[in-house]
């Protein structure tokens, strides 16, 4: 008997169907927790909502389970499995109450990253990007030691001049990453060059770094995906 | 007598002189728009402005009316038709007075785009960003999804600390579009760093993972268009 | 004895020597006019350096008489000499007391320029960029009317909500062109968002329209430089 | 016996483990040089974090005397090791009163460098870097010049409108790097535009043509990468 139940729910686990289904679920999950971003709707459909969100809890547990019992061991080899395992259990944490999460609902949101793991589509361009990632990621690291660098020394130079930007090291590696994206880096740079006028050449040095290496990263990525498309 | 002047209009439709016609109609329509930009000129020339702009709309009009009677069926079966045909007809609508358009004279240099579809080069100039949006379709929805999550999720986290950035999902996802194009997001996240110091690790998760995407759609067009200029 | 003179004069222009002195005498002459620009040093040592510079336009125009005696009609033929040509009598103007430029003395920077047309490896760099700019001239086209199209709606739109960035034609495309480059674009349109939610849509569609259209001009360039590079 | 000693101490420098201690040393003293940002644990662990400072100064100095006094001339033959002498003699400086440097601890963050010479994975980026450098030199130097030129002319026309910006060559030097990053160049340009309207022109031919250069920087460095990689 529990053979032919198996073989049943195997049937259903793998139906193009079913995983429709956890599709439709994950993206009326969406619009209810877009839906409860809206003060005005809470308090109106705020019960409707949260037990909505519940009901979906219970079918993506419900779901976790069913998979689990019917690959058992083979559901763990999957690392898109544990993906979704992982994020189940996460925002099932304040439902079980576990304290400290409690109040973090914003964990719910996690859900929706299912619909990357469930649609095979989405899967290759997550894929192609965790390719890039590793391809590119020697050169991650020495832009993290150079950031690391600049930003150690800033706060022994700049603290005095400019305690917002560079009080220590978190809030320097803060700025410096602010920098690298060139934002408003010229408001963070022009108040330390009235008291140091050579500061200027310092923070060029680091921007005409980073947009180099930023540079190779790229590249590096392109020359990559361009050998692969002529593979293929 | 019917056939004899259909090949006559059909010779007037596909001359190029017709063609270079519509195109000089359009540039100078796109004059009359721009000077009736201006207070000054519209307080002297107003009058006339706004008569040349409604024989413009005639004459675009009547263009249209002569394809459809020689092209008939054919006519719809071209896209580029249909591009010109909803852009005159929206751009006819507050000449109808069909109500709630009849202030938004601002449909009218919608026009202009016309320009795009009638020249060649133009045309292939589209043809090819459609097709890079294309091949970045698949991307673009995870880009989406990615912000979607962040923004539900920060309405929940920040709302109480910043509400004029995330006071619900809308403003939550203009939020993150702006931070997305890496414009003055220091100053919505330093702010919030003063109430929850560790809220820096978020938005700095956000950016790079954006420009990861955002990186991986451009090399994914590239890679497309070098293995196309190859076949070639 | 006037052909003996001649190609001694030929001899001269054509020598390596020669070539360095003008390179030497245009470095010279940045240094100079980079000088001028510091009140502190034009107060002691400004007439020298007005004497140094009238020194130098001496110099470059006695260089052209001499090219253009000795090469005669063939100057012409080459467009870099005709670069050349008019960036000295551009220079020259405010010395001949040509009225209406008497003061524009910042012309004599582009003298600086030359440096471009005279050393080889610094024209090849240009006129890469040269076909760079040809390659990409239709999509910069289109780039320029979706900004018109964009530019004239605005001004019906948002003149009333924002008069400071779309008071007139010219005040909308400088806008705009603030907004292609994604500076400080947030901080045009918050203000409007708040008396028309919506116009955040329009904003946005125009940020991408732009982003695409521009992705599109590098890629378009790089594919190009990428095929140059394997046909050699 | 000298001999026998100096085999001995070959086998140590070219251990691995060796290299592995060297790589721990220089990490563990990146986290002392972080702590010491922090004013609160300098209060409590002052002593002892300037104590490992000057621990990891020692064994810096005892593996470089060691690493020469086996390699001798050979030492000096190979690039990364000059890198290494000069980083630990720089840091070595306030270490030995010279005076001038005396304060600035800021020079030990160099130490960190290291890392970059040491691991060969780092070896081959920072290579990787220095050849995309090299490629588009010609094109920096391209980028410098137009730079100046629009720095030197801008002191001439702007400095009476704007002398925040423009007061002198190193201000405005300043404020076109700026401008070329697309940071906050609207803030600059604005306020010059109430007084001269067409000054927007000046500025935006700036940044289309920085924009340009820097494109052909990418591309080219792009291009090259991309023959590189098929060569292999």
């Amino acid at each position: 008997v529990y053979a032919v139940i198996n073989t049943k729910l195997q049937k259903i686990v793998t139906s193009t169907w079913f995983e429709k289904l956890i599709v439709v679920a994950i993206l009326l999950n969406a619009v209810t927790l877009g839906l409860e971003t809206y003060p005005k709707v809470m308090t109106t459909y705020g019960e409707q909502l949260l037990l909505a969100d519940t009901l979906f809890l219970v079918f993506f547990v419900s779901e976790l389970v069913l998979k689990i019992s019917v690959y058992r061991r083979r559901f763990f080899a999957d690392g898109w499995n544990w993906f979704d395992f992982s994020i189940v259990t996460l925002t099932l944490l304040p439902a079980l109450g576990v304290p400290g999460v409690g109040n973090i609902s914003a964990f719910r949101a996690l859900r929706l990253l299912r619909l990357l793991s469930i649609v095979p589509t989405f899967r290759r361009v997550l894929r192609g990007i965790t390719i890039a990632l590793k391809a590119s990621f020697a050169v991650m690291i020495v832009l993290a030691i150079i950031l690391y660098i600049f930003s150690v020394s800033s706060v022994k130079l700049f603290r005095d001049v400019s305690p917002d930007y560079f009080s220590d090291l978190d809030a320097a590696v803060f700025t410096f990453f602010q920098i690298m994206t060139l934002d408003a880096w010229s408001d963070v740079v022009r108040p330390i060059m009235e008291v140091y006028p050579l500061a200027g050449l310092y923070f060029i040095a680091y921007i005409v770094m980073t947009v180099f290496i930023l540079l190779s990263i790229i590249i590096g990525v392109a020359a990559n995906a361009i050998e692969h498309a002529q593979d293929e």
